[in-house]
């Protein structure tokens, strides 16, 4: 596998003119992620974009695939922002994204999961390379917070302090 | 982090007024608790208060946010013992609680699933400090077993043996 | 806890009459496995026979509690398969399957999410014995991708290298 360290990381955001979004504020009783020996677990992340949810409701209803995608890969991007910001402002300890869960508000019979879940899928690997390739579930969901479409949750290996 | 130990742990249990309930009894294939190495996974917990599921049925239909609220801190209480339990009736080897899934039975469009969290997460807080602090996802389902108006799933890093 | 190696578990496969079917191939961003450090996490499974979702739809509708007990197990089996192969063709490193979520396509007001989920963690017994048991949630979902019945997402603790 080939590893990339921080500022890595960092030039291939440029590169790819994404900027990260500010980092999840930290809320009530839970945090947005949570670092301990050499794992890291992010909360889920409802996309957000300026503060509103970007195109909430469900799929398969008014919320289209392309929608869905979109929200799929904001809320990979907010994901990634906590996980540096819990990291100490730095990808230097990131070892691997593990795990994805892909939670997508759907109507019954909705079968597009897969589609949707790459918007996050593709985020991760465009931007992390090897590092990104993860396992993932892509569910289909009654209802989200806030509304969203989606609810991205990442799980990641670092390296022990 | 401020760490506490099990007489401590226990203490606040007790200045809280609260007493945990019985561990879960394991059941066919799976089982309550798994402690392997450094993590601790406790089964999904369902409420219950005497052998009856507490407040059955979907947020946004028959079952009030208050209500899923006391049903999501049951959850926790529950999944607390089950942990206990499976570190040899003690919290001493409890690090923190790294992980909290709370699947919430709801009707689309609902969107209160940060409330209904708190329940189980502000529980955690409360009884663990800092240790309890932990990422959080909240889902909405279309069921739950039992009929149950939440599912509550903990995940733990302990001390290996 | 008693150990079984690959050939026990092999030969348990045998003598249980089940052959493990191919590996999930690799799709796009995302991988069916992946094994880092001590953790080994497996990508969510829906039931495919020669290709096609074994009992499509969803439960409490047109899907029985046998054909999603069928669907659950089948799962399972390609989660096996999955996490073998992602592990060098072998089990040799398997120290105990840790979590399972099942996600059960299913309609408002079902409520047999144990029995279905039971297809899954009976066989995860039946093959691998004490190193077969889990902790487990599971959880009823609005829609699954390809409309498959059941999801089955497998993480398991492995030997580090």
């Amino acid at each position: 596998m080939h590893a990339m360290d921080d500022t890595q990381i960092v030039d291939r955001l440029t590169e790819l003119g994404i900027e990260l979004p500010p980092p999840p504020a930290a809320v009530a009783a839970y945090v947005p992620c949570v670092v301990h020996r050499s794992m890291a677990f992010v909360a889920g992340q409802v996309p957000l974009v300026d503060g509103k949810v970007l195109h909430p409701g469900a799929l398969g209803d008014e919320v289209s695939v392309d929608e869905g995608v979109a929200g799929a890969r904001q809320a990979a991007l907010q994901a990634l922002s906590a996980l540096r910001h819990g990291l100490g402002d730095s990808f230097e300890r990131l070892e691997r994204i593990v795990q994805v869960t892909v939670y997508i508000a759907s109507v019954p019979g909705f079968v597009e999961h897969p589609q949707v879940a790459n918007g996050a899928s593709e985020l991760l690997g465009d931007v992390l390379g090897d590092m990104g390739r993860h396992a993932r579930a892509a569910v289909g969901m009654s209802s989200l917070p806030l509304g969203g479409c989606v609810e991205v949750q990442v799980t990641a290996a670092v390296t022990p302090v």
